[in-house]
Order: structure tokens, then C-alpha cells, then sequence
């Protein structure tokens, strides 16, 4: 048995580790309150004093992989833009492989995981990351520019979703074809005066 | 009062025409039971025979944009590729604009009234422009295709949702960017053997 006393933030935190190490094997959906109790060595009264419900703890483990998407995502401050890119496009991909199952319910439309709360999670970690290209991508200011930051977080976050389903190109492959996308888009972009 | 007498679809209908109506001059969060049985002149009885909740309501009004969107959009067999998605773009714009507070509660991360439901709605709206463009947009076969092309239909999108809320590229350099991007996006993917 787990230890019987732990203070409330590790024991919460422990619930969240053994969901995501169950995602790992099953589908979110997939996983029940007994699944967790039963990974974590606790009662399920235990559980249910920490989440109110199945769905609370789904959003909690989401919210631990946003959050260390967050932390580890970064855009180097030197060197050309599309080594750069490809730098923090690494290691998105290896967060998401690291948690491929909550990565794929967490973004799949129409997933019974997802609702509003994810979605912001989700919104969460498209904000960070239109941030970093704008504080230190060297791109102009503009709606047109903004409008491409954002189309290529959102062709980065379906690429990867699709790539962890089928794995149809090499990793190396995607991580070159993600870079230039979006130096292609910019300079599409920057034909455009309203840019 | 409206007749007392109607067939249920058309009932069901005309619910849903009084929803959509609604929208038009408040984001569907903030339309009740009420407001939407006074538009169509209809009892609460009469609105609970048809729509079990308010929710399902939403629902089924954003499917009928859902279905009105699938109904307008073609990829015209001729000309070159730029115009003939400027000309199917002019279309999703004008639905997107009829629609739009029912679009963008849509589509909006984190809305109230995202669910698993109206993500697969959205993701049939999807799924059909992707079709479109393989069957007829002149474009190879291969997974970074079919990633480029869901990438724009994203771009796509997210675009649409930031320009019917700031307005802040006229409408034709919109249409003319989009098609761009299309063409640019493409075209670094066809630098990609794997492609």
C-alpha cells in the first residue's frame, strides 16, 4: 500500500502521475476511477477526495502536460530561423511522444475528453507559443504576420497529432518539413502590404 | 402566435431558424429557453417537445450552419488553382459572415459551447474541404500533402474566427493571402521527397 499519510499536493500529484502512466497504455477514455485506485494503491473514497469526478482528474493530468510543455518550450536566441524553429519543434515532439495518448485526446475533435477547460489549456500553450515567435522569431508586426503564427501553431499541433497516430514520415523528415513551412509562410506573407 | 399546427420538422425547424436568428445579435452563450421560444412565438412546453435542452439546441442550430456550409462549398474543376480557391474561400467567407456569432462560438477554444458534438461537426466541415482539394485541387498523394492540406484548411479557419472579430485586413486581401498560402505551403512540401 502507498504510504497512508502524504501531504494533499503529492498525494493529488500522485493521482495525476498514475492517470498519465495509464494513458500511456489506454486511451483516456478508456480509464476508469478503479484503473487509477487501483494503480495508485489508494480507495477510491481517497480519490474522490481529491477530484469530484473522472472528468476533473482528466483535465488535471491534461493540465500537468500542458504545463510541462510550457516549461520545456523554448526558441533560441541565436543562429538562422529555421534551426531555431526546428530546436523548439524537437523538443514539442518530444513532450507530446512522451505522452502521445493525452497528447492525441487532448486535440482530437470531437474527443469526449474535450471540452471548454481543455480547451483553454490548449489555447494555453498556442498563446505561449505565438508568443516566443513574436518576441524572438524577427517577424514584422502586422495582422496578416499574426494570422501566419497562428496558422503554423495550428499546423504543428495537426501534424503531430496525425504523425503520433501513423508515423507515415521519419521524425527528422517532419521536423524539416514543420521548419519550412512556416519560413514559407512568412515569406508568403511578406508579399502582402497589409501584412 | 405561430399556428398551432405544424409538422415537427418543420417546427424543429423553425426553432432553430429563431436560434440562428438570435445569434446574429448575441454570442449563443447568452441566448435562454426564453429568448428563443418568444422569437418563434412558442410555449416552453411546445420548446421541450422538441430539444431536450438548451444544449442540444446549440447544437442542433450549429449543425444547421454545418450543413449549409457543406451544401454552398465546391472547388471549381477549372482555371488556375489560385483562383479557383479564391472562389471557393468568397463562398466559406460569405457563410462563415451570415453565421458568424454561431461561428465563432463555435470554433472559439475554450467556448461553452464547444463539445464532443460540435468538434465532429466542425471536423465533417474539415474532412469535406480536405476531400475537395484532393479530388480536385491538382495535389500529389502523400502524408506531408495530406498534412499540408489539413494545415490549411486550420489556417483556414483560424483565420476566418480572428477576421470576423477585428476586421483588420479588407476582405479581398484576405481571400488573396489565403489562396497564397495555399500555393506557398504546397510548394515546400513538394521540396519534400516523403512528400
Amino acid at each position: 500500500m502507498a504510504p497512508r499519510r502524504m501531504a494533499p499536493e503529492r498525494r493529488r500529484a500522485q493521482l495525476v502521475e498514475a492517470a498519465l502512466e495509464l494513458y500511456g497504455r489506454h486511451a483516456p477514455e478508456q480509464v476508469s476511477v478503479d484503473d487509477v485506485t487501483r494503480a495508485a494503491d489508494v480507495s477510491r473514497a481517497l480519490f474522490y477526495r481529491y477530484f469530484s469526478s473522472l472528468h476533473e482528474l482528466h483535465v488535471a493530468a491534461l493540465g500537468a502536460v500542458v504545463e510541462a510543455m510550457l516549461r520545456r518550450l523554448a526558441l533560441p536566441a541565436e543562429g538562422p530561423l529555421p534551426e531555431r524553429l526546428r530546436a523548439a519543434l524537437a523538443v514539442f515532439l518530444d513532450v507530446a511522444e512522451q505522452h502521445a495518448a493525452a497528447y492525441v485526446a487532448l486535440l482530437r475533435a470531437g474527443s469526449v475528453i474535450s471540452t471548454g477547460e481543455t480547451g483553454a489549456l490548449v489555447d494555453e500553450v498556442r498563446e505561449h507559443i505565438v508568443g516566443l515567435l513574436r518576441e524572438r522569431g524577427d517577424v514584422p508586426d502586422g495582422p496578416l504576420v499574426l494570422m501566419t503564427l497562428r496558422g503554423w501553431v495550428a499546423l504543428v499541433e495537426g501534424a503531430v497529432l496525425t504523425w503520433l497516430q501513423e508515423r507515415t514520415v521519419p521524425r527528422e523528415t517532419l521536423l524539416d518539413w514543420l521548419a519550412g513551412q512556416m519560413v514559407g509562410a512568412l515569406a508568403v506573407t511578406a508579399r502582402f502590404a497589409d501584412g
